[in-house]
């Protein structure tokens, strides 16, 4: 998978990085168990420094979606099956930006719209 | 419009007052050219520091969902239609929580149903 980061983007680069790998994993791209590049790899690659890509890795640890083994680097974890707690998780984090959506215009359609757009694009 | 500030939560007091506010906009419990509480007041009323809520008034400035005049403080813009560089930003915030939740487990299904309860929480 290709990760590009934006250097003028107002979202910060470690966040740009932590949002591209999910969306990987979301689409296929890296699956349960397949390892992440070591952080000095990754941050040489993609010219960031080495705290960012740390930073990184260790909001996805938080997240719960990789694990770190000391020697084997970043592993991406199994899912089973949602539970409440992230399901409540995602609600809070989707709230506040489909009323973001209301409050800049967009109507009902149009986020549905966009929604299935980004269903699309991560789910073919 | 009743605020309510989790003090425990992981997210940061300024975006939860921010959230608030962008989720009674699009509620229509506060309406363009309404006035927001100064600062201070707010500050008071939920017991948080006059920073917290001056962060999150520039925030929302910043976002161009409040003015803030001189003497007059913060006012909510008007609307008019959203414009295809707010629509890139809301699918650029939106697509990372999508492509989480389904990292979490969640369903093309569930993600659906979760978008279209927000929906039905904003816009009775």
């Amino acid at each position: 998978m290709i990760i590009t980061i934006e250097p003028d983007s107002e979202v910060a680069i470690y966040v740009q990085l932590m949002n591209q790998i999910i969306e990987g994993i979301a689409k296929g791209d890296l699956k349960p168990g397949d390892s992440l590049p070591s952080v000095r790899t990754l941050a040489s690659d993609l010219s960031v420094n080495m705290h960012t890509v740390n930073k990184s890795y260790h909001e996805l640890e938080k997240k719960g979606i990789i694990r770190i083994v000391p020697k084997s680097g970043a592993i991406i974890n199994e899912f089973p099956s949602i539970n409440e707690q992230s399901k409540e998780k995602i609600y809070k984090h989707l709230k506040p930006i489909v009323a973001e959506a209301f409050v800049l215009g967009m109507t009902k359609n149009e986020v549905n719209s966009l929604l299935n757009k980004i269903i699309d694009e991560l789910k073919r």
